[in-house]
């Protein structure tokens, strides 16, 4: 951290800023500019975030130099993450598909769904049996009724599952149907859902928050891994923007930002990323261009009738078309640029 | 609800929408302009609200109307609502006030704060006991003993005590201490967690979330006052912006649209809104002159030496300079200008 | 500026950044924190900006430590500046306040508004000649025949004119009928504009872009200050965010922000600030005691029928209240309560 | 447009907007819902966008349902359009890169650029003369010197010239060296400069405004192709959101909505998109993977001596290689998957 000083600051205060950054047995480096001085605080990055200089008299302001991260760092662990599902594994240079409905709305129509994304190859079977919704008077979920057709529709094709967890009390209940939690873009910082996920012993798909920066996305990581749990796999489903065309927009360059900070696998959601199912081929070829490790895909048997996003979801006809090209992109990419 | 067709929609692609949404026992309107057709439809919010008509093939667009929340809209109930909390009242003319520190750090901490609260003329004892931190390793808060803290201030003082609640479980507990429930920025979609608090007979103060758009904000205001508990006030506490100099940006506007839009009570929270301690006196003046029912302002006995939000954090000086300032302006404007 | 080095940084890239600053005539303070090495560079702003260290080798990041803006900080120049035009001062603790409609659309409309501005007690008539619309069908301003009748206005009314300048080519002729010349959010970085309109010799009211930090606009005011016009007075009025209520988000913490990193004066337009009539007074009310010396407010003998911005227009009605409340604020702040 | 009425306004005030509609020649389609009447408006784009229904009395909202740009729409010409600038096409399958430095420096760094430009097989060199900065003691460019020297990189090398006017009155001098006139961000709202360029000749490239939503952008375009000039081709650079890791957002999604909404031709700019060389390489992948028709991409010899934006230009060797995978990776997607 480097503190930088008002320029009228008194030697009073500066010395007072030093004796308490030493008492917190933190070190200094006191630099004298043209206008004013800056003092550089060297330690342990725990204790240094645990400083409130800023309220000080005679501070300017405080810049972080280092994140508070660690465990999810690239720093700590160079070597990039594998994260095994289930025998599937996330990272390391195969594309993962995770395909299904926003939400399971019943046993024919989720296993109508689970045929057709079995069919375009994908490996995991993604369908919400909670459902987080802005308004109360919207489709809320079968709840364990979702999960346990979520088990049948693995039973009768193989895929894995991978579903939505909302609230702590329910972890184990889904844990003990799914092969991966997801917690989704409102719960990014729900920090006692993250604690408990990371007890749960199961793989973890996080989503980065409709407004989280980059960082507080990794720091997310962070509550999750510091409980034992380094199956973390991080999805950008898009941010909060001022745009309106789109539903959200898809930062597609988190994919390489955080190959960079972090060693954890990255996947894409192009449908909420959008919200519109003729942006979802684009923005899919797109990110697996951008070196995405997976897609989670939105694919609807009917979307028309769909009790959730359906002008976000592919048809099967869509569906088929796209996987089949993205299968084709992803071996290009392996054998011909990589 | 407004359907904007393709403009190479067919005939027959409309009379399918037309079709669907007569079944969902909805009303229609059919206007053909220039060079599309447009379908406006009638009935009810929360029918309407599910129909998933722009997946169906020749929709451009769905262009909602009406905002779907009903209970907290002052269509509803056209009276501004008046909130009791242990006999005081927030809304209805009155300028309400709550300080203190952002965490409850210690006993010592605390009633230092709250007797300089008390004597600045607020109403309210704020303090964290459950803190969301961004990281893992920042102070969590010191959980049941800082409620117990919480409620020795009262005794002491007489000030009615909010503090926030971070988790469903922990809902009674909080609930137990506390005269008010505050739902913190990041838990404002957490719709287990707000169902909860609707159910615990406390009354409630929803902050809003860190890119909620103020019809998100309503909506999960309903989510609480669905649960049959009216006792909601609204808290503005800025939002995420590109701006870089302040923490957030506190979007005062959000007064009088909340007052326009739902009879809720709306209270301001410069300190999180401005992240800076130097700014909360002159945003703390805008927020009573636009016409805000509170302020909620973080007082510090010592910010140089709080562990959590220091920065911005009054300490007791500017405290009682600001609440001296405040008092004057709030009896000027209920006694000259409304 | 600070250079923060990749952890696995060799000794060598390290070697080469140093010598490249000592190069450029700067000087450098090398701390070796536990997991990388960080480079503080001192010295001459404007070389230490014009540096492309990031670009080096090693390099994870820089962060500047102060801004490259001089003239315009308070650090250079500490007390408050007072802006004449023709006679009126901006700044200094009386309150001033522009009215009048968006566009001027005819001598009529422009007398009417002129009229009812100056008996509000306003000193300043705005009103667009030159109008920068979104697209190119909207109507766009009488040009010299909307200046002839801002003359005319003044001549019978006594206030001062402020009116947009948009472009380089015409900055004399407007300067030939304004006090005071506008440039709009939408050319705060149209540098060619800035440097013209600082050359012209007239004050300049200055408005903040779209999306402009409070940084870049400071930028853009040191633009004209650096031709050697000081007359320079910065105007909020609302930034780009998700928000879509409000047509824009007027951040009044930009007030005390302006008011602590610059001695120049601020005013505020709640007008295009929030895009809605109803949320003017409200808005402007905050304004006024959140500090600003000033007000710019749309004011329309008909809103109903103006060929710009309607919606947020006051009516005369609504004008008259808002100035006798605004100006009964001031006098409370200025004699009660500062 | 659709004109929502306050839950309360009386059968007068509908009764008035009516009137004030048919007044302006449009039809009227009123339909009353169950807690508001609606008002449908038909008729020419342009007077609906004219009427400033929103400031009579009774109305709560006014609802846009169609975009008032025509010409550049692919409702009004449903072709692809292909730009052609000196021979070379811009659309239409083919993948076109714009490579060079952010700024010319001088002439032999420009002629070093050219040759790698070429070499990696590119069809244009990119380079700013005259450069918009936040700073007034940032590099300003070389202006016309810095044109010659582009000509002569032509001359030598036989890459076309795109280059940036910032300025109506330079518009002539810009377009007698370039082949292709460049609008940046910063002016993509200076309507002057825009109908300027409109009226020149040549073709343009409009880059996206640091905020502009896609509609916007299309206005922009409006203005030049409404002055007769079809040669407009579209740039995505970015959009300013709250992340800090990179300098803008790169909004690849815009690529999709752009062909979805208009004809014009689009290319992406990875460079300013992220700001951070090390995120160009999988950003340009992406977007050639989205369909984007063109890259335009910072190549310097000598990053680190650059006097803008050198973080984030490619130096010669990661150049070379993103060509090759890039040239690959088109052909790739021409003859495997569309």
């Amino acid at each position: 951290m480097v503190i930088v000083m008002n320029q009228n600051a008194t030697g009073e205060q500066i010395k007072r800023i030093i004796g308490r950054v030493h008492q917190a047995g933190l070190r200094t480096h006191v630099v004298e500019g043209e206008f004013r001085t800056i003092i550089g605080i060297i330690g342990d990055k725990k204790t240094i975030m645990a400083l409130a200089v800023e309220a000080l008299e005679g501070v300017e302001k405080a810049v972080p130099i280092s994140s508070s991260y660690k465990l999810v760092s690239r720093d700590f662990h160079p070597q990039s993450s594998i994260v095994d599902v289930s025998g599937v594994k996330i990272g390391g240079g195969s594309l993962v598909v995770m395909g299904g409905p926003c939400a399971v709305e019943s046993r024919e129509q989720l296993m109508e769904a689970a045929h057709i994304v079995k069919e375009g190859g994908a490996q995991f079977l993604r369908g919400g049996a909670y459902k987080p919704r802005t308004s109360p008077y919207a489709f809320q979920g079968l709840e364990e009724e979702g999960l346990i057709y979520l088990a049948e529709a693995r039973e009768a094709t193989g895929l894995k599952i991978v579903t939505e967890v909302t609230d702590v009390t329910a972890v184990d209940l889904v844990a003990s149907y799914a092969d991966m939690l997801q917690i989704g873009a409102r719960n990014m910082q729900n920090f006692h859902l993250l604690k408990a996920v990371g007890r749960s012993g199961k793989p973890v798909l996080l989503k980065r928050g409709l407004s989280a920066t980059i960082e507080e996305w990794l720091h997310a990581a962070e509550y999750i891994v510091n409980e034992g749990n380094y199956d973390v796999v991080l999805c950008e489903r898009g941010i909060r923007t001022y745009e309106e065309y789109t539903r959200n927009t898809l930062d597609l360059s988190a994919v390489g930002a955080l190959k960079h900070l972090s060693h954890l696998p990255v996947i894409v959601d192009p449908s909420h990323g959008t919200g519109k199912w003729h942006l979802v081929r684009s923005m899919s070829m797109a990110a697996v261009a951008a070196g995405a490790d997976g897609l989670m895909i939105e694919v609807h048997p009917n979307p028309a009738e769909a009790l959730s996003d359906g002008p976000q979801s592919l048809n099967p006809g869509n569906y088929m078309a796209l996987m089949k090209d993205i299968i084709k992109l992803a071996d290009f990419l392996n054998n011909e640029v990589r």
